[in-house]
């Protein structure tokens, strides 16, 4: 059922002779030079190219031809080849996030995320039914890129079936350029039909509104790169052309936020308002106790559960994350080094988050959690996480409503990765009462060593105490999912929190080891 | 004939009772907090923190100790365990240096580049007479260190093999603690003896005036808290002093620079004048051509052999990389490109290298090349490289001489390391003549596409041009080693240039593919 007519215009056997082609070099060559510098200037966007496509038709030329053209220090190319030992001991996309240019920067991507979907699918590694969900991971990731701001520019290089054999054997039949040809392009060369029915439904099924796909006609190298230059130059100087015009309306509704406006005042308000979802963080049994004898019994041994499961066997095909969320001065710190005192030091990493520095601003938000992903065996602890974006994020301001309410979608999808790869996720909201917290603000400030704990920012903070358990809720409410439920855990004891925490560990430990 | 001496003292059995461990925590504890801010605010140097010892001494409880009496937010604590397959496929000091703290941090390195030294000798890995050549590189990788300015912090753990065979019963017959216990702690300990024997004499001709260690007696958990803190401290605050006085002086001396005094004038001049190595790139065969026909043969030639190389089986075991250095204008982009046509793009990577950021400016100035070693199978060509420590940074002044003259001898051991390890080091200085940069700096202005390729900067290093050529000779005299030997090679005929540096690659790699 899927012609090929996406394809088929790529089979015109489009030509430049020398002449045309030297003539349009002149003024292409330039202006993608301009454009480059612009958007290097203009900072707003990433731009990410893709090369896929037919074995041949000249990907790795168009390559070389854009870092030639292009000033290559503000280039980044990378080609993905099988994935590597690296690669695999950690969710499949983690090394294309690894590669994400920033923003203002131009990053060439051969070899990516189309590569083992539609080999996959070729080679049966992938059945029919599965197909379709492949394909909408592909759409929702791209989703993600474009809703930040990237310019996605997906070429693909075509030949047909007949040119292919052509090109290839060309290359043989001359000693000098007979190593270009491997067996593995006659082996793809073989299963040309197969291919082109997958890559088809892939791209027509990926080709949207913000991230089209060009189909380039390979078989003539003058035309294939005036194409692929024009394409790219296009793109960039269009997007260049709407930065501009909504950089003059960024600045005015900035000035309306200022000025304290009602339009800006409303644009942070919560979009679902149907259910009051903060009593999931209300009615808790804040009431609860501990004794200290009984603790110091109960904490050894979850310990001792803890340091077991992380030496058996199934450990190797796991990791572990665990996500440290809640109210200021709710105990984050001492609950964590009581989890990692029963990890062998070898094994875990804690890593703080704070406010994003240039560099992370310059990519998605979740780029800089990408890079923290740990391989298969290991156990990594985040002292606060991804979930800022819809907390601190929402209630100061500091992302848009249309980026924190997209982001619940994208967090999901994000951990639903990480699992199916083999982590454990545990998230863990550690939930004091507002007077709990009083009594900690004002003891921290009295003990030295606790100063630095103690902010101007705590103080600000707890003024918007609600709007902080409004969003927590919210949270908590659309990201417990099956395979990465939330465990409100009350701290008002910090005894009872830390066994608490550590059960919780455990017992996730143990369920995904049973499967 | 080694004693024990060392140690003795670290067995005499301290103890600090409660009451006085607690007197000690009121002021340790805020001092090493404000130490840490006083380091952070000064970010003149890091501070590395080596925590080794015997099993069971306590190291990992004083690692989760400094975590909670220091701000943790600064402080990277990294644990190395045996190398994964990662680490196994680069030189063995690669994971170190990725885990270095940057200026003005703290990093507690836990089973560091002490570990598999001690190990390997204990378990025979390592023989008698390689165990001298392996202490001799941990000197120089920490003088290294030092002379950037590091605080090393060496703290060993003892604990006598009569306590260490106590702490490990005591831990077991406790039904909760068991599990701290594992099968490898107790072969460590029927091991004691070998241990300390090799221990011992690592530790003594490890322990220079720069880097010293401080052996702890581990028995008793009081005395060895306020003894690793108040270690700490101390050295913090002693280079906090130091740094501060070395500030009025550096800054007296930059006034001086400034006013160009002839103190200051005389302090960039080379040390060793004794031979004029600047002939190394005067008297080369310019003149020599190579006309278009022949080049289009030969560089297809070269290429092919270049393909090859790269595809058989013995690259596995090897990684390249090709280090681009020459005068401005002489062609690297365009030799560079002719190298990588060859290679498939899923192999090589391309490092441009600039002027560092910030980030790693606040590293030793190696540390970002070491980031992008290739692991084994792989190709990388650094577009310029850490090479600039000798050139621009000399000429310009940029390091100081006594900085640029040990780079040296650090390059060296940077590029041993790196061979031993499998890599195929290849050098490329390309020279023009004088005359030809200054027509080709004139074509480029006149080339729209070609012009970023041409800044003032490029006409200020040609008024240097005499200083650019010593210091290129000096370099090429000093770091033309038998393991990574320089290829000077005349450009002024690009063509030919091209060849050359194909046929240079090739040249290396099959003498490393013969051994």
């Amino acid at each position: 059922m899927y012609s090929a007519d996406m394809f088929e215009s790529a089979e015109l056997g489009h030509k430049l002779d020398h002449a045309t082609y030297a003539r349009h070099v002149k003024t292409v060559r330039p202006d993608l030079l301009d454009a480059q510098y612009d958007l290097l200037a203009n900072k707003s966007f990433p731009v990410i190219v893709l090369i896929n496509g037919v074995d041949g038709a000249g990907k790795g030329e168009t390559v070389n031809l854009l870092n030639e053209w292009l000033d290559p220090r503000h280039v980044r190319s990378v080609a993905f080849g099988t994935p590597t030992e690296q690669g695999l001991e950690r969710a499949p996309m983690w090394r294309f996030w690894r590669a994400l240019p920033a923003k203002g920067k131009i990053g060439i991507l051969f070899g990516n995320w189309y590569t083992d979907p539609i080999n996959g699918r070729v080679e049966h590694r992938l059945s029919r039914t599965e197909l379709p969900g492949a394909i909408e991971r592909l759409r929702r990731f791209e989703r993600l890129l474009t809703d930040d701001g990237a310019l996605l520019v997906k070429l693909w290089f075509h030949l047909s079936k007949k040119a292919m054999k052509k090109r290839l054997e060309e290359l043989e039949s001359n000693k000098l350029t007979r190593w270009r040809v491997t067996k593995a392009d006659w082996q793809n060369c073989s299963k040309y039909d197969q291919y082109a029915k997958v890559s088809e439904r892939v791209l027509r099924e990926t080709s949207t509104g913000d991230a089209p796909w060009v189909v380039i006609d390979g078989s003539d190298p003058n035309y294939r790169a005036i194409t692929a230059a024009k394409t790219l130059l296009g793109a960039i100087q269009g997007r260049l052309a709407e930065a501009k015009a909504n950089g003059v309306e960024a600045k005015r509704a900035a000035r309306r936020q200022r000025s304290g406006s009602s339009e800006a005042a409303t644009s942070n308000m919560p979009v679902f308002e149907t259910v009051d979802t903060s009593r999931i963080l209300r009615d808790l049994p804040f009431e609860e106790r501990l004794s200290k004898g009984k603790y110091e019994t109960k904490i050894v041994r979850a310990q001792g559960t803890l340091a077991k499961l992380t030496r058996t066997d199934k450990m190797a095909a796991h990791s572990v994350v665990v996500v440290f969320e809640g109210n200021d001065a709710a105990g984050k710190g001492g609950a964590i080094r009581r989890v990692t005192q029963a990890l062998d030091a070898r094994l875990y990493d804690v890593i703080p988050i704070a406010a994003p520095t240039e560099e992370e601003r310059a990519q998605p938000y979740l780029w800089r959690f990408w890079q923290h992903v740990p391989r298969r065996g290991r156990f990594t602890v985040f002292d606060r996480s991804w979930y800022g974006r819809v907390l601190v994020e929402r209630v100061e301001g500091f992302a848009t409503m249309a980026a924190w309410t997209r982001a619940y979608a994208e967090i999901n999808d994000f951990e639903e990765q990480l699992t199916e790869a083999g982590t454990i996720i545990v998230k863990v909201w550690l939930a004091v009462t507002k007077e709990e917290q009083l009594r900690r603000f004002k003891e921290r400030e009295h003990t030295k060593f606790k100063q630095y704990k103690i902010t101007p920012d705590d103080w600000r903070n707890r003024k918007k105490w609600d709007e902080y358990i409004l969003a927590g809720s919210d949270m908590i409410d659309r990201t417990s999912t099956s395979f990465a439920p939330w465990h409100v855990i009350e701290a008002n004891d910090k005894h009872l929190a830390r066994v608490r925490v550590i059960e919780a560990i455990t017992a996730r430990m143990e369920a995904a080891f049973k499967k």
